[in-house]
């Protein structure tokens, strides 16, 4: 059984060496219990930061996305260096990179493949590749909420969703809740979609309960594809 | 001056040779003109082929894809070994390998990247990555439709149309004009209009007047990002 | 035990489903049986029809080999997504490349490698590096004949002959028997001789009882090596 | 003639559009002088920050190295992408990488190669490789001082110095002076002085300036090897 | 005007300063005669050696060959390094990667591609690849003998020949003129046959009377293809 | 348990065939009692004569240590071919390289990396990237004397010394003791102490004993870091 995670970017902005740790238990503990585990890192704030400087001395479009990617892949250096035998020790460039990568059977771990594209799609593809019927995206928070949350103090957290609800909130509320669209942008929904994979959003502080997670035993979200 | 010319699988499917020196003429064109040329070539019938193929043997769809972009990338090397001394020596097989190649001031030629993208992203994120403010889309139509000319015989071809305009004729039409949506996908739209890169839809068979529908002297459709 | 399957380019022209699933039957069939398997791919029509095209537009004939070796690369691209997880994610490009991805312990797929060199010539190297003992010839005759089988009626299929008898038919018949040649070159021929590798030339619509045929229990031609 | 320029990882730690700016200047600048020009950049504080989470989670020290390479690697791709059409797009990943990518004829941008060396001898083996004779050293102190200007208000910038005096105040004031060896540490040392190259320390502030400084009319301290 | 020399693994044996500085000027004056350059060099005794030892302790043939490439491919790095800067960085490792080095416009250096093959197989491709008209065969003895002049005294130099009539010699005499099938083997000689290309064997110590040679007005012998 | 063993040049000048027989069986044994082994081969004459000739014909100092590198190189294919279906099929090139190849699991045989750096230091780099604990040099002298052997018959052997005892002897004796700076450059004294690598020197000739000397039943020099 494959399963892939996606990390937010977030999660290295807290620059919390417990995240890591927590992370690496979460692996042990998905291994341990038979899957087959890709991951897959977000940029966060160094991405944002050399982007920034970078749009301000006037490089072109192109050329940010790729050192958000070079950001990303930063992080997947990290994870991929925590882990150490765990994993397989190349961060992939590209998706056939990944495929020839995951194909020696240890954790793979990468960051972004290609401007123009989020790191949400870069999961999505590297499930369908890698045959996950599960995708894990751990973030700051518990879930996709019916409203920002942060405007709406009783905004409720959707416990189960499809793509579809989805499509309908990311539409609405696009202007107002920004982290959402991170979750999954159209090209991730497209391949969840055609691969029938399962997305289940959480908050990374949960990831010591990973296995209960996928259970539906805690707190998170689950998008099934329609 | 750099442009990208994207010639559309169905230009290989036709086998003619003709197409192919005029393709090379057409080059040289642009070249003498001042221009700096990138080529991406769609897959066509051959990717049609060993998709449905594989298909029926349960491949599952990013390797699909990954068939059809094989048999772009077989393309790619049709036109740039026709090429030959204009041509650097190597099909890039993503958006990085691209842009090395590109440093050397040679024509590249490249076929797909990666799946769950249309060639028609590929060579909007090429032209992206290059500076380009042209893209020529060179398919087996004269540019682009109000509607279906297959349907209806009176379908007026829109000259001059913006990218807000074309999404609004995608989404009417998608069902009943499915060549239109390979011109320009989502993600080529957006990349087109962040980067304010101008569409020039054209027949390949004008492809010797090249430099008359770049001035806007020959019938083609034009589309301008907004 | 290691054994090399090579699949002629007319095995993927008949675009015909069930040969790629007898195909990866007989390829678990093996590894069931104690073989590690390594594939080598022919170009077929799709290798023709684009060196013709090239040929036509003045492509020197390095290239037009190199051509055909990109089209029975995107055969290999097909018989190595049918396998999936049987199969090592990488098409070599390289006799080297393929030592590295053998020592992975999957089954690799290869096409052609280098211009002035069959694809009978490839199954040869990469059966000598490999150190396996027979060289399988998947065709679409049942083995090697005395004198043209398309042109003599009687003609008698030779199920057991030497390397040495080999070159005496080939040296005879050449003109007159256009496929033959196709199954050992003189390279291959000296490979073989060299490495004491066994060839056994079948039809690949044997493929099912592909034991049996190494078992010498099914129609085949068993060429030793002198 | 071709010339080294480090940049130290404090440049980047400010993260000023203004140093990004004067640098793009400077390559400009010393390329109208007849320089060919390679970069190599620093690791800074990104590089101190992931080495110290990395570290409380216990990855080796090979590792930690390597992070800290990836992140001066992000500051190469940040450079060379500030460069634009004047670098060579890759930013290469060992010495033979680099020596590949400089017969290109373009500016070169690289961060660290290999554990266990600091980007000092990175800057002092590409200059070798690129039989520079000048390697400059632009970081946020003038040059070097005689004591440590930090303790000693009246410490004095030593204009002119040769790697034998070098040798010695680094051995003297290693444990005050933390900055110093960061310049030219013991490797860095070796190649400069078996390859005659003149080493000029600077203010990466004066980067402005830079071919005043090159001909001695501007602050900085120039290290002649014996 | 493109030409290939290669350089037999004999002038390596003789480990004389000498044969690198003239093969170093000859380079020079072919370049300044308008020519483009590429040099294969063999592997020598290094090779055999190292080949013997290999054989002793029982590695197969595939592997002694490439032992065989390695040590053909340290002569490639020898005599690149040698010509600096106006030879491409990279020595490389198959008939692909050195189409693309060639692509760069300066001196490819290449030792051997593929075990089965000789480095004048090699050198016949590359000819071929690179559009050569003439493929210079630099090796320790004056040109092609009638018969062996090791033996017979009054053996007499054939100035000019065809690739027919060397065929004759090489079936006649192969088995005491031992250095003559090392000038072409038949994989050399169907590429030289099928692209029209010129074969001319010289003594390399006439390597600085190149454009002499070139010119028909120095001793050598001149293979025409048929 | 990971263990790396270096080889030194001077196994290779032997050019005797019962040294890379007791080699392999050495690796036999390690591996048999649960050892992961990594191998470092040392570059010897060929380095040297290589290095030589370009030194007298003008090459630069990176070349001639990049000249010695692929000597390395060849001896580490000597050592792979030999050890076959032990090793993995590929030479890393970098300390990058050799991460990703040793996460496969079988041996892994480098040559050098890097101008500027011994293949001492190499050893030590590959050690600490691979967690071993211990590196044993493997060279043609019983370990490390007190003084030079060869010049002071009575001279001792250093059972058991420190990194620290054995700055100081090469600190005294480093002109008379030429072989022992080989044993370990400062860069190797500071990865070993770092790291917590213990080394141990001992005579080829005693690989048979591989274990007991392990075990400190053999004679040898076991260098403790302090």
């Amino acid at each position: 059984m494959n399963i892939i995670l996606k990390v937010s970017g977030k999660f290295f902005d807290e620059e919390n060496v417990n995240n890591l740790l927590i992370l690496k238990e979460s692996v042990k503990e998905l291994i341990n219990h038979g899957f087959r585990v890709g991951i897959v890192t977000g940029g966060g704030n160094v991405a944002r930061r050399y982007i920034k400087m970078a749009r301000e001395v006037g490089v072109g479009e192109a050329y940010l996305d790729l050192l958000g990617i070079w950001a990303s892949r930063l992080n997947a250096y990290l994870v991929m260096f925590t882990l150490q035998d765990m994993a397989y020790m190349h961060v992939p460039q590209s998706l056939e990179e990944f495929i020839e990568a995951w194909s020696h059977g240890k954790v793979v771990v990468t960051g972004g493949f290609q401007p123009g594209q989020s790191t949400a799609a870069v999961a999505a593809l590297v499930a369908e590749a890698s045959s996950s019927k599960i995708l894990i995206n751990a973030t700051n928070v518990d879930g996709v909420y019916e409203r920002d949350p942060r405007i709406y103090a009783d905004a409720k957290l959707l416990p189960r969703l499809t793509t579809s609800d989805l499509r309908k909130i990311l539409e609405i509320s696009q202007s107002v809740q920004a982290g959402t669209y991170e979750l999954l942008d159209p090209l991730a929904i497209k391949i969840v979609e055609r691969s029938k994979i399962k997305v289940i959003v959480m908050n990374y502080r949960r990831l010591n309960k990973i296995i209960n997670i996928i259970n539906g035993e805690e707190i998170s979200s689950v998008i099934e594809p329609v």
